[in-house]
């Protein structure tokens, strides 16, 4: 199974990383502050969106920042991801 | 009896899991997280809604992903729907 | 009298549904949860309202799901109404 | 003195009812739940409202019903008036 | 010194109203509901405002009728002035 | 150093205006009432903002009258400026 | 690594200001107000932007002044950043 984004919306997913302590203990990802880098997984088609043309810039694969509290968690096959606009991406990492 | 939606709504069908605990309680669906995957049971006609042209992008039988607290639950004939617009769909899953 | 609505609006009339308990008490429709479905009871003549096109799609009789919260309550000649905008009616039931 | 309404605005005068209990004491209009019929005392002249045209469709003389909330209280020579929008007006009372 | 009011806006002057009580004491205009009719003292020259064009309708020495709360106080030369946009003006009295 | 806006955005610099009391106290602007009236220092170079044409109406050197609230204090070389955008002006003083 | 923004987005650094009290202390930058000045360290490519046309003013090494409470504060590799829409940029400094 997987998500096919409709409109101008984009699928994320974000690297869980593991942390290790000084002192040896591993801190799963969940503990931490939230990360606003994730990874592009699925891209929709754009075209016209609320009657403004709107081309898609990402493309799966690239690594982005996105808007904080932006999205919707959406979890498939034990995986999650986040859906957004892609107006809520602010800035690709190269 | 049956839903038509207006314009740009969509008339969605939540399958309500039923879930078996490790010691083999059944936990009806109410009791665990609304899930936001619903079955697509009928599509508007789409057209210029609020001075927009909108085109219907999902059909029958769609499995989709839809925006958490988005649209209106109604009852018909002891069965429950969602109406949600088109663009409270994020997602369709395949 | 009757109401002749203005633009895109719709004057609705709710079916008050009587109900009988299982011990027989009969409990008048106002100590219900308020439904959500209502006749069509006059529709507006549409056209530009607020700069769009409306075109109205409902008529009299239908039978219709509205937003819940939606439209204006109006009391004539000991009658109940409710007015709403025709974009909170979500579908019609056939 | 007299109200002259610009744009798409309209002055409506409510029609204060006394209404007598079973024991036959009066109750002044104010003590009563604030009714939304009116009567349409003038038009303004409708145009380019905030860049979209606007028709007037009321007329003075109509029983209008408008919108709870809606409007400016005024009064002029020791008598109330309504100010309101024209899309604040829901039917008229034919 | 004088305003002159940019874009749509348009400067009012209130009319202090002295009051006496049946008992013969003056009530100074503070004292009292402030009155929302005022005259107008200068009109901005319209034009296109926020991408749409607005003709302004009212001219100095109207007396007119404003939107409670709307505009800004200000003091010039010991006088007091309100600066609102044409849009709050509701009407003119004639 | 200077301040250069961009847009539709005007540079204005409040008059501090010391006050000596009947006693011959002197009172700081600061602990007066922060008034509305300033002088333009730079003004944008209009253009389409948000896709509206914008003129620009004041010039340096004006003294205008500002919405209360509006703007974004800037400290500068130990000068304090207001930046507000030009429809945050409601009237040139003359 | 670095930061390639979306649209009208611009990539700002803030200039973290050591400051020395009169005792000689130095207090680390993250003790003090916030300063609203920065240094633009990438600008995006414009374009249609929500339907309308958005050309880039700012360029890469400017010094800004921006609106307070906008933006996204993002950290990439130890350093951090503010992403911006350029419309929260007031005035260059210059």
């Amino acid at each position: 199974m997987r998500l096919v984004p409709l409109g101008d919306r984009v699928v994320l997913k974000q690297l869980v990383a593991e942390e290790t302590t000084k002192s040896g203990i591993v801190l799963p990802g969940q503990a931490q502050e939230k990360p606003q880098q994730a990874e592009v997984v699925a891209v929709g088609p754009g075209g016209v969106i609320d009657g403004k043309e709107i081309k898609m810039e990402v493309a799966e694969g690239d690594q982005v920042i996105y808007s904080k509290y932006a999205g919707t968690e959406v979890k498939l096959d034990g995986d999650e991801y986040i859906i957004v606009k892609q107006s809520d991406i602010l800035a690709v990492v190269k």
